[in-house]
């Protein structure tokens, strides 16, 4: 199946953050060499310092937050463009009144996510 | 620079289409996997049915587009999922009365274009 809504995929809670789901929109298994995933997390949530073993690349499609990446701290909305290298400590604060709703690609490379709070 | 806007991204006219343009939101040189692009291609534009030798994995972000994968005939829209795998002939057609806009994110591989038509 080439097209497919968002709104079809399945919903999981990821269990590192809180008021956090993501659904899995192509994935490693479709995709040869990257997946796509959108995350939501809903005011008041977030994700807490962490790490991966891969970079992201990732889309802000509604809402707010405040995201660190290394040592700097960034306000991202709609239409923002958002690069994480692989390793970099990183974090979500969703802010404001709708739920901040992000594309997140990834590639097919072991990862493993470490908390650092 | 880890946070963009991508109306910041420079705007490049695709030759292959009509009334179509590209901005490279992440590019191959700082995605070590794979680069992040948005195509924006007006009303009455498109890309005609070419091939590429690798996939695309694509979010439609708003507007409406009628497209081909391989025999199928899709019509698109906001929140849409497409997956083109490599080698599968593909085309756009913009319909609607806004542009229609997708992110194409696509990998750090060599890639030509083919058109069909």
């Amino acid at each position: 199946m080439s097209v497919r809504k968002f709104a079809d995929a399945n919903v999981v809670e990821v269990k590192a953050g809180s008021k956090t789901t993501m659904q899995v929109l192509i994935s490693s298994d479709e995709g040869p060499n990257f997946a796509m995933r959108r995350f939501e997390i809903q005011p008041g949530g977030g994700m807490p310092k962490h790490t991966n073993e891969v970079e992201h690349e990732q889309l802000v499609l509604s809402g707010r937050a405040r995201i660190t990446i290394g040592d700097e701290v960034y306000e991202v909305e709609k239409d923002n463009v958002v690069f994480i290298p692989a390793g970099v400590p990183h974090s979500y604060e969703s802010i404001g009144d709708e739920p901040f709703a992000f594309i997140c690609s990834v590639p097919n490379l072991p990862d493993k996510i470490e908390i650092l709070d």
